[in-house]
């Protein structure tokens, strides 16, 4: 495998996910970005508007009109949600494969989909089509697939700290809590009052608790891994840090079960899946700028309510680095090509 | 009641809770601070060690041993766990009436106590007559008492988030769930690793989830509200922020019930309790500096789940403030007397 | 003086200085708030947008043209630049005295103004009546004041740092450096990408070197002070915090002098202007949400250089507290009046 | 070269620069890290200590007396000053070449580093055989160098920033400022108050003004540069992030020159000095995590001060990453070996 090199584009850019995946891909030993699109900032060099880049990617953004991405193996749209659901059929149709770090192909429910994002979807088939790619769930789908929608956030994190107990079907699937915390990264790179330095920083505060557009996305994958209908509550918050999502998970326990057992044996040959320590408090800097999802696994008090707590950076784990992993297995690199890089502490 | 004067001391006071007191108090209508003891810092201009208060308080620290604080008509101890319950004796004794900002006093189980300080109680006949200083509970007993358990920070945020839903009696109180975020402050004014900006700035962790002090402390409140046993899962956060608290907390509903009435009507003659309108997410730096309890009242999809959002800064409702709004109590002050500032924001 | 009553208006409001204003005039004795103005708030309550005020500020913003700003005393602008200079004429003319919080009518030079601000000056005959309101230079003339203008953040510190110096005389006029850091909040409440958190967190640079608007009016100032041409070299920069400014500045001494005397005799009677001890080192901290500036002068190895450290928050003593500090002075007012609020710390 | 591999050792490697040591470390192509001492952790794995090096690194702490580092080609101290100078003579008679991340070698003058650091100097026959590892000057003498003096963090951003200006000798070297800001990282992973992040979070503070240790490393560095005596007034500042440090330096010029040509000349070659275009502000975050200086030069309002802006994360360019460098160039391997990775932004 190893000399084998895929040409990637990439459309959109110039959010986080965009500027973590081009800090990813320019350390990537199989990969070479041959086109970065944005409208708005053709002409710019990459590094103009990431200064960590310079040196290192000397690309700049193109017309997207101009842009010959049919010419790529693999296009990763880093876009706002309704983009790469105009642009996919083309590629698709020309042979390319895509990876959407957005929202347009998770959700199967092509209604709730446009009930949630607030616009009609412009490509159903390809949502039918396209393979939810949390790789610990499917892996083997995502290395066939011609699409692959990247999973969110809050859903990785979610889905990564319920799997092992509702893949055993010990908890109350009618009764699931999420108490997930998210870093102000999480909110794009987009100029808005709320997440400014001077708003958000020193401050904690719940958000969309009526409501948020991740629930329906959890629901839906962790009804497939129970194979059932779940209930959950979700309660996001924002937290006044760059990168990084805590959930702390709540289940109420049907049977009893060694859970660290359980979680280690589940977890065994993931590579970016690390079941802490019984006892272990993981904290989000443990995987800042890392691939990693860190769990650890609670019973206080020996009761009857599980406390899973789970953490990943909501920019690589929980965007662009499981992107980069989903390009691995698409393609039949090594999982981990690309992505040792270690989490940055302090 | 304008005119009168309290005289007060304040034992320990080189910590987070006593630089609060001192705030406070410094600009309280009716107070008179008489002295400040530190056996260390004995000698030091308490303004020398706290810069904001350059100016406007004049008074050293004192030796414990010479200080008279006999002559007290309160004396508030913003001192470590262990220290008030050597002293209270005497000062009580000798006519002085107490607010113990630690610990000592705050558990009725004393057993329990030793359990979870670590130490043997030294004044257990007075932890028997203590009165817990929650005044949104016991007003009365606190306007009568001698010796003040000032409750805890979580504590606080907990009790009175459940509040209404336990008085009516509304939920599965074999279920509750306390989720919760401090800030920094909260874990004192300690040369610790853990706190250091280094390590908990950009960073978010649970820890304790095994087990916490302030379970004990919350149970045992909650257990009085309820008139029954409980079963509480308690999980505390760290939070990249100085000062702070958000709890959010999970219910199961038994029976509906209008909550955002019942939380309104509950709170209506409590200055210091905020309830939201419908749909709220207050965040912490709305009470930042201020004796302020902010509450919103969630139920998630019309769900069987009731989510309670509370904020209160650690130091000031959480501590400090709520100190003097016990002592407001104790000497039948207005309530609000030196309690009025508003938050600062941003 | 006690007993009379300020009228006071406020246009704009929806901003930093505007909700601090708000906080400081709420606890004011003396004011009473009659109108805010607001066009695209017009109706909304000022505590839906601000919480810290809840339950202290019922006032809603008004519509400009339908607020009574004529029946007031005093009218505060917290409005962007160039918006004073429209409505000011007439407020005048209508016997209402003004504090212009912006930078309208800060610079002498219109034609300056003019190419700094990018803007057409709509009312230049005010700019040659308006007192610049830096009390500590021009209390007198701001009693009498019909229009003061507000000084800027940066400018209150540099211009407080270097008073003693160029008043006695005893430095280099041709050479001062000011190197001035300052919290996000001094960008204002405004959508931009820069002052996110996720840019402005853990990070620090500097900007404006090139140039600085703020440059011409501390270069006024200071040449006001010292009654001549001055050359000065101004590097401000954003520091990740919210709140605060430390000016670290370096003249060369001409004459030897005894600095701390010197300091301490120029501020001795200044109620906001702290003079540390010799050896200190102020932290922003010890003025947050303090009206206060304190400063402390080094001589580094008793070399030709002297350092001089000063601190304010950039919010308070560098917009807000000093245009309340300024109503003070121009009604008569005690000067403390409304503003003897101690720092939040931690 | 490929296929060399460096055996390495580490003494401490519990703070920050050891941590970072072994971020890097793990990841170097060339390197076997084969012990890494501490007497109070011995035994304990390092991921236990460090999660992010979980599954990457399962080497224990060893106790010294125990730890054969006399295999070893090279050995890191990354300890307390006063450490290394008491191993290095018996290593280096060893024939072990050794890499000092703290301050025992830095200083020739071995009274004035006796008083600067208030002990007396175990081994000052190695500090005039050392060699101070700043690679853009000493590169040829580290190469052949059996102890390194590996440079201090403010000492490095201060030295690349001036270097130019002296080296061509244009700026007055009587009157050279250093006004530099540091994240709290470079204060060491110690338990102190004064770097809680409840004490200096959302505060900003000089510290030093009258001296600071680094202010004879700084003055060596730039004298040597010079040929020449220079006056050099230092003033550090404490920043409420977690790493970096921007210098900000000024010098008169004496001599017209075009700067920025002057800058991108002299370090063309350079691995990891980056001139930025003119005009250009660096910000910390575009080094964080990575060995890049990143310069600006300016020269505001076409006056006599040149102004030179130059960021580095303290303990990369600052400890960890030079100390790398130096390896790589102590044992001929490519000087970037290892230190590819790009920095983390946001």
């Amino acid at each position: 495998m190893t000399g084998r090199t895929i040409k990637v584009g990439i459309v959109g850019g110039t959010g986080y996910a965009g500027v973590e995946l081009l800090r990813l891909l320019a350390q990537h030993p199989h990969c070479e970005l041959v086109a970065i699109t944005s409208r708005r900032e053709a002409g710019t060099g990459v590094a103009e508007m990431f200064a960590n880049l310079r040196g290192k990617v000397s690309l700049k953004f193109s017309d997207p009109a101009a842009a010959r991405l049919t010419g790529c193996d693999l296009v990763f749209f880093a876009t706002p949600n309704g983009v790469a659901m105009e642009q996919a059929r083309a590629l698709v149709d020309a042979g390319v494969r895509i990876i959407d770090v957005a929202a347009d192909f998770r959700l199967k429910d092509v209604a709730l989909w446009e009930k949630w994002y607030g616009m009609k979807h412009a490509c159903p088939e390809l949502v039918a089509e396209a393979v939810y790619g949390l790789p610990e769930v499917n892996r083997e789908r995502v290395h066939e697939a011609r699409v692959v929608a990247n999973p969110g956030c809050y859903p990785t994190s979610v889905q990564l700290g319920f799997l092992p107990l509702l893949e055993a079907g010990i908890v109350d699937h009618g009764h699931l809590i999420a108490d997930a915390k998210s870093g102000v990264s999480g909110a794009g790179r987009k100029a808005e009052v709320h997440t400014l330095l001077a708003e958000a920083s020193d401050n904690f505060k719940a958000y969309g608790v009526p409501g948020h557009r991740h629930h329906p996305e959890i629901a839906q994958g962790l009804e497939g891994i129970a194979g059932r209908p779940v209930n959950l509550v979700f309660v996001p918050h924002l937290t006044p840090m760059i990168r990084g999502i805590h959930a702390t998970l709540y289940a109420r326990l049907t049977k009893q079960a060694d859970l660290q057992a359980l979680y280690e044996r589940r977890y065994a040959k993931e590579a970016f899946v690390d079941v802490m320590p019984a006892g272990s408090h993981p904290d989000t800097r443990s995987v800042r700028g890392a691939n990693f999802c860190r769990i650890a696994v609670h019973q206080p008090q020996g009761g009857d309510v599980v406390v899973v707590l789970c953490v990943i950076d909501n920019l690589v784990k929980g965007a662009s680095g499981q992107a980069v992993q989903n390009m691995n297995i698409m393609f039949g690199l090594p999982e981990t090509a690309g992505l040792e890089q270690l989490a940055l502490l302090p």
